[in-house]
Parts: C-alpha cells; sequence; structure tokens
C-alpha cells in the first residue's frame, strides 16, 4: 500500500468446488509473468462453493487488460466462474447520499483526504442543503436533490447524476429515503447503507429507543448491501459497544453516531478494496 | 475482596426520584456507625426512577439484621421504595440446571472453586446422568431427575430439592427443557438462563444456524432472567465474537460455548454480588 | 442529558476514607432542597482512599454558587477533602494543540458541532498553518503559531493566547511539540494527550514500526494527563484493536488513527464530563 | 471439521519472495489428484517474504505422504522454501507443564474433552501434586515431578518423559519454573507460554500489581512460544479486557485468569490447527 507501487488486479471469484481451480488461475498468473502479491481462498464444505479473492502485480504482465478479461472470460465459461476482476489503478467513483446528519459524511470524506478509502468520492447527493458546507471543505460536488410527491422523478435525476459522474457505489450515509425496487434493482450489490441496530436484532425505526426498552447491553450498528427488503440485504460489517442504564436514549444516540460512522467506512473500504464476494443473501469478506 | 474481611450489607433500592433519598439512607448507615464501601446511585430522567446500590461495613454497626430490616422496612413505606437487602456472609445456595453439555457448568463450577463466585453452587440437576462425574469432581451433589412424561411430577421434585438445599437461585446452563409457568412464576427473579444469540437477534431453536444463514459478523450470546415469555425475560449480560466465513456452523458453536460460559458465568456473578435491579422488564447492572 | 435542562453541580472528592462523608454530603445537598442525579462513591481498601463524583440539581438550591463554595470549603477543612466543583452551564474553554494530521482535530470539532462534547473548543494552535482551512470550517479561531529556535518564546506566547482565551483544557491532538516543564507545571492535571500505543507498551517514537517488529496481535493507543516524565502521565482511557500479518505498517498507522481520535475525544469528554479525578498517578474515572 | 472427513495435509510455507510459488505448489497438488480447501497466501511488501498455509484434502491422491515429503523437499531445495507438513490424522501429543494454578489446565482438558483442540493432550507435568485430582477427572496421565536443587536432573526427567509420551509440543499452563536454555532451545517452537499481561507492556514479575499502579484501562494476557529471553519470545495471541477503579488487584487477577485461560488456548489450538508460523521474533497467524 506505499506509495508509488505498481497497479495490481484484484480477481474474486464464486463457483461450485472442484479440483484444479487455484492451480488454473495461479497458473495464468505465472504464465504471464505476474506476481501474487495475496491470494485467499476458501472451499465451503456445507454449500461445497469455491470463494477467491486473488490479486496479483500487473508489472510486466504479459497481458494488456482487455486480454486478460478475455483469458478469465474463457475460464470462467469453461470452469463455471462467477468471477470481477478491478484494477487498482482505475479507482471506483463514490456518491455518497445523506439527508442532515453530518457524522458518518465527514467519516467519508475524511477517510479519502487521509488516502485511506480505496476509491473517490466524486459526488455528494442529498434531499437537504444542510450539508452542502461540509461537502464544499472537501472540494466535493454537492448536489441538493429534494425529494417530494414524485420520487421517482427525483430518481430519475439520481440515475442520471450517477452516470454522468461515472459513479460505481452509492453509499447512503444515514440517508433518510427509502430507495424504489428498480433503483435497487439496477444498483444492486452497488449500494450500501447503514443501519443503526445490531441486525437482525432491531429492524425498522428507532432501534435505539427499542434497545433502551429491551434492556440491552450491547448497541450495534450493521453495514449492508441494500436489497428491496428493508434491512434484509448481505451484511458486510458490524460493530457493538457497552452500555449501560448511565446511558439515556440521547447518549445511545451518541454511541450509536460512533458506531454507524466506524462501521460504514470500515464497509465502503472494503467493498472499495475488492474485499467482498456477495454470495446469496450473505457476503464473503477477504480480511 | 481480601480475605478476612468484615460482613458488609448490600442493600438495592429502586423508587421514584425524590430529594432526599441518598441523604436518608447514608444517614440512617452513617447514625448506626457504619461505613459506606461503595455507591452507586442514578436518577433517570426518562422514567422518573431512581436506582441505587449501597454497601457498607457492618463491623461495629450499632443494629442487628432483624433491626436493619426494620428500619429500613418502615422508611420504604414512608418513601415509598422497592428494596431488598443482602449480607456478606449470607452466601446464596446455588443450584444448576444442566442436561449433556458440559462447558457452562464446569466454568461455574470452578469460578466457585476459585473463590470467584459470591456464592456456593449446593446442587447439580439435571433430566440426563451424562455430568454426574463432573459435579462428584468438585464435590457437589448431582441429582438426576428425568423429565418425562410427567413434567409436573418432575417439577414438584425439582421445587421439593430446591427447597430442601435451601436454594436461592437456579442457573440453566444450557438446560434443555422449558421451565412451566408456575415454576417460572415462583422463582421470578431466581432462574437465569443462558441463550446462545445476542437477543432479541436469533430468538427460538438453532441460532447458530440462523446466523450463518443471515451472514452476521458477529456472534452472541445473553444471559437472561426467565419469565414465562421464552427468550424474553431481562437481560443481564451479553457479549458478541467475531466470525468469518471460515467458520462453518461447527465452528460457530465452538466460539459460541466461549461466549456463553462466560456470559453465564458474568451474569451470575453479577446476581450473586447484589449487582443486579430487575425494573420491570430490564436490568438495572451496577457495574 | 437531554436539552432545556436545569443547571447541575458536580462535586468530585477524594480523601482519606473515614466514616459520614456520603451522609455529610449528600444530607447538604438536601437541605439545601437539591436533587441528586447521580452519586458514584468507592472506598478503595488497598489504598484506604476515598473517591466521589457527586451530581445534583440547581434548580431551586437554596444558594448560590459561591455559598456552596464556602460551605464546600469549611466541610472540606473540616474532614480533610480534597475537591473540585464545577457548573453545567459554565462550560470549559479548550484550545486544541494540533500539527499537520487532521483527524484528531476533526473529531473533536465535530464531536463538539454535534453537541456531545461537553465543553467548547475556543482555539487551535498549531505549529504549521496546515489545518487553518478544518478550524474556518467549524468557525473555531486558528492561530498559527511556529515553534523555532526560541521554545520560550513560543510558549510565552501560547500561555498569553490561553489566557486570553480563558482557557481551561489543552489538548494535544498528535501536537508534534514537547512542552516545557515549565508549562506542563503551571498546566497539571488540564493537558491531555494522546500517545499511539497501549501505554506503557511502546513508549517513545515510533510505535507503530515497534509494533509491527515485535509482532503484536493488538495495537492501542492512550490518552493520558501530561506530566514532565515523557508518556508516564496518569492515563485516562485506552482501547486496542487487533491486526494481522496482513497489515503493513501504513496500515497500522490508518487503524491506530481511528483508534487515536476515538479514544482522545472520549478522554476530552470524559474530563468535561467532570468523571475524571487525579489520584497520584492514576485516574479515577466515573463511568 | 464435521465429523468422518477424510484426511488433510497442512503445508506451511515461508520464503523470499518470487513468482511462480502459488502455481508450483497449488498445481502439485492439482497434479495429484488433490482439492485445495484453504489457501492463505501473502507476500510482504516490507520484508521482502512469502507466506503460505495451504490444506487439502488427501481422499484419492495420488503420492503417499513419504512421496508427498520427498516431491516438497526437491521442490524446497530449487526454490529455497522453509517448510513444514502435517497430517490432520497424525494429531500432536501435547504434555501440559502446570504448578498450583487449576484454570489454565481446565480451559484446555476441557477443550480437549469436548474435541475442539486440535490436538491430544497426553501428559500433565508439574512441580507439584495439587492438580493431580484435574488429570485424573480427565483420565490424562499426571506425573508430580518437584525441581528442587537439582534443576538439571529434573528437566532430564522432564526431556525423558516427553520423549516416552511422544510429546509434540509443551504447554506452560502458568507453570512457576524457568526452563533452561537448553531444553528451551531443544524445543524451539514447541514449548507456549501464557504471560499474564499485554506484552511488551508490564515484563516480569506481578504484572497485575504494575498494571493497578500504572493505572492502565485494560488489562491483557499474552501467549508466546518460549525463547531464552524471558518473555521475549514470538507473540501467538493477545488479549484484553476493560478494568475500573473498582476492580482490586483481587479482581485484576480473576479477570486476569479469565483472559489467560482463553488466550492460551486460543494459541495452543492455533498452532495445533497449524495456523501459526514463526518468522524470525514473530509469527504469521492465518485465521
Amino acid at each position: 500500500m506505499t506509495l508509488p507501487t505498481d497497479p495490481t488486479a484484484t480477481l474474486l471469484v464464486s463457483c461450485r468446488d472442484r479440483t484444479g481451480l487455484v492451480a488454473a488461475l495461479s497458473q495464468f498468473v505465472f504464465a504471464n509473468g505476474g506476481n501474487i502479491i495475496d491470494l485467499d481462498q476458501h472451499a465451503e464444505h456445507e454449500s461445497g462453493l469455491f470463494f477467491m479473492r486473488l490479486q496479483w502485480s500487473l508489472a510486466r504482465f504479459g497481458l494488456d487488460r482487455a486480454g486478460i478479461a478475455a483469458v478469465l472470460g474463457a475460464m470462467a465459461a469453461e470452469l463455471g466462474l462467477s468471477w470481477s476482476i478491478t484494477w487498482s489503478d482505475e479507482r471506483t467513483r463514490v456518491a455518497v447520499f445523506a439527508s442532515k446528519t453530518p457524522h458518518c459524511l465527514y467519516d467519508l470524506l475524511l477517510a479519502q483526504q487521509l488516502g485511506e478509502l480505496g476509491g473517490d468520492i466524486a459526488l455528494v447527493v442529498s434531499n437537504h442543503a444542510t450539508l452542502a458546507p461540509v461537502a464544499a471543505h472537501f472540494d466535493i460536488p454537492f448536489v441538493h436533490l429534494p425529494v417530494g410527491e414524485d420520487k421517482a422523478a427525483a430518481e430519475r435525476e439520481q440515475e442520471r447524476l450517477l452516470a454522468e459522474h461515472g459513479i460505481g457505489l452509492a453509499v447512503l450515509a444515514r440517508y433518510m429515503q427509502i430507495l424504489s425496487p428498480d433503483f435497487v434493482a439496477h444498483w444492486q450489490g452497488r449500494v450500501i447503507n447503514i443501519h443503526h441496530s445490531f441486525l437482525p436484532a432491531f429492524v425498522g425505526a428507532k432501534p435505539y429507543h427499542q434497545a433502551k426498552e429491551r434492556g440491552v447491553k450491547l448497541i450495534g450498528a450493521t453495514a449492508h448491501y441494500v436489497t428491496c427488503e428493508l434491512d434484509q440485504g448481505p451484511i458486510i460489517e458490524q460493530d457493538v459497544a457497552r452500555v449501560s442504564h448511565r446511558d439515556d436514549v440521547e447518549e445511545l444516540v451518541r454511541k450509536g453516531r460512533d458506531l454507524e460512522r466506524r462501521t460504514l467506512t470500515r464497509a465502503v473500504r472494503l467493498h472499495l478494496e475488492r474485499r467482498v464476494l456477495i454470495s446469496g443473501n450473505r457476503t464473503i469478506v477477504f480480511g
């Protein structure tokens, strides 16, 4: 991760397990002069599935990117692989959706400024104008896009903005609007949300009030991909914090803010570093 | 907690908040020559409730225990207090209910042997004979009490055993039987169970399978008082552990065992050290 | 902690333990019409010391603040108390000292903006101009005060600034200058620093490099009061994060930044909420 | 890890990084009909070292174990690999060394009984007779071997016992004797100790007293391989627990016991599952 490194390729693969998969893929890298930097593979005996993340250096690699894709496409067809490949120097452009609460937005923008994020926040979209100065401070374009009666029109405009800015990932940073099934379907696996509870506990509204009432001893936050079912998408990252009877709901909210921003930023980084593979309704996270 | 200490009294109080409560109770201790060792009080603005734990040394105290109880009873009537008092040298006798899995039972018995528990395990009751050697190893009476068709008869026998051994707390250490509403009502606030999930997530059966399927990134355990509603009683203690896709269900079970025993033993110790106050369906835990 | 609450007084007391201390102080509050909101007291048997934090509502209190201080002063003289009292509506003014790294500064300023801090950041002082825009974004005065050859002159100017702005707490937010013994002595118990290791492990420079070389499995951060001995002052708060061989030093630095800012902000909040009592070279933190 | 699985081979490799290492080793497995279950590889850019753990199923593998070793030996010579291979059905036999405190011993024996350990405890050795009943309860041979004036004689007897029982790993479960440099040299990388602090903080004696005095907010435990320098060997696993001023030294010891046993048992399991590779004075732990 230090500065003037050569570009790398990161390949994510899932499929039915069979012999020879690692050999075939690592041989492909070696045969073209690549050096594997990190390989993390696991065959899950319960499901019979094979999961792999393979990262190699592209310095002196014998094939260009189109060539790599072509070979992998052929191998995938033959071996029945689900796969995706990304290049470290083609960074994903990210849009952050926010409403009025700033803590998650600040955390993401600061992570980007510090060079920690592994992608580029290119746009902040909000249904309120409140956070415009935050985006301005970090020199990121801000679009105030109120969501009124005509939600479909607002979403068409969102889609247009995402296309215009070449966005590859949308992050809902405490964005207080529910996306339509069409939008979600179109952006499947590319919208990350933060829920302010330790899912599946306390789905729905006011989780901190629910937590206080239930008397739990830990509160949590969950970052997950958005699907059509509310709070049910594949979980990327979770964290918890200890609470006591001295913590009123307001203090739970405060502790929760800290959890939310950390958990969301971590999940976004994991996604942008290509460490997250979606398999059915869960994720494989390569640590 | 060091060895030849004088006995102490521990008073737990909850009531509607009003001025003068701490002054009245601390003045009572002082006026009779007691020294307060630990006082932990909080007035909850949301509920308007007052919670307090007050522990003082009985060395050279001017009133005997009956006298203390009488004075406190009078104050409670006047001030509207819910209260309980216990004496450090009158240790609670504990019955552990177990089935076949030994990890929670070992943990409790070892804690007792090391002098960590703050009470005395006097009896192990089981619907199987499997764990008899464990109880024998720690020199604790073991009663094999199969629960067959006539559950009511088994519970009558359990009640008889608990009475005979002067039991003040029953601990369900992965005990695979559901207690009847009558039993639960009679033992309200005196039966602690360990549930192998982070409640309220994954109530009911096979929580580790549920966790694997949902793809959570942390698993948990919850120790709670038993009430008539399954898995719904006041929570005493919870803990979590991080898991990954490399953990199959069997490994979740193993990590879970470690959580379960720690969480249960901690909850039992908190109860026996009189650090737990039940208020409605939640607990106040004085740390 | 919710908004339009009445002002409260918070009293911190330490002394040799003796009977009657809680009764005397709580009686004083009651006799003047105050209501205790939170009381946390402990007598430490090993040291024979008494520690207490007592917070009460000043609504309808029968004495003004000068009167309270006079009575407490008299009681303290009689009973041998070390004490301090603060008022929730007389918020401490805080100066943050920073150099070039922004993460701790952002965290403190955002906490203040969200109303979480319990004090008011009134000034940012830096030996570099780098972070001026951050202070400006949050509307906090920024003073660029280079520290050159004449360190004594720079410190005189710092002292003048702190006095001019009525500062009660200085926070070193990764400030890369060592304060003189005179400055430290003058500001004893009022300067909080963040050290980027789990003290007392890895004192001194480059703790993340030390951690990588030693192969520890957790890295940490420690917030402490500054004393004349480097990295030796009373510890207020610590936290850790798990690391693996996949984390190079740069990644340790990144994980460490997250620890540092959380730990420092928590420590500052604990101080500003009057939850920290210094006793010799350690702190009592009332949770 | 479920019940009647086929045996697996686990290969640990470290060397100077170069291209083709993964390809060569995975091709070897595939060419002989093996299926890779888990592969975890990382090239460390700071050191230029290559680390890998490779586990494959031996069902229908075309080479016997001697054949595998021969091929790997030849590859290692050619490629400059440090390597070790183990077979899941050739379980390591473990000797636990203990003195008088039982908590770590119980934890290891219970883990074995529950089938969690990945090896077989074959022997308990102690310089006291105290824990003989614990070993007996778990049906493990116990040898009382007092260490008197002639420490060399005692160590010769220990060596003889370890040889006689075919021991491959010695675990010091709060064993209160220092091993001689000769013994340590002979058993390099095969003796695991638990230190009751978060190393490198509080090396040496009475770490809980040191922790209390220093006022740390977390205490820790560290499992490490024993080397000739006390408390300086490669760290395998560490964990911490939060403490407060309410915890006297005795309570720190109790919280510490819980940390020690968990951390030690985890480290032993990691070693026995061949997840630990020693590289210089640190370990690579494949999670």
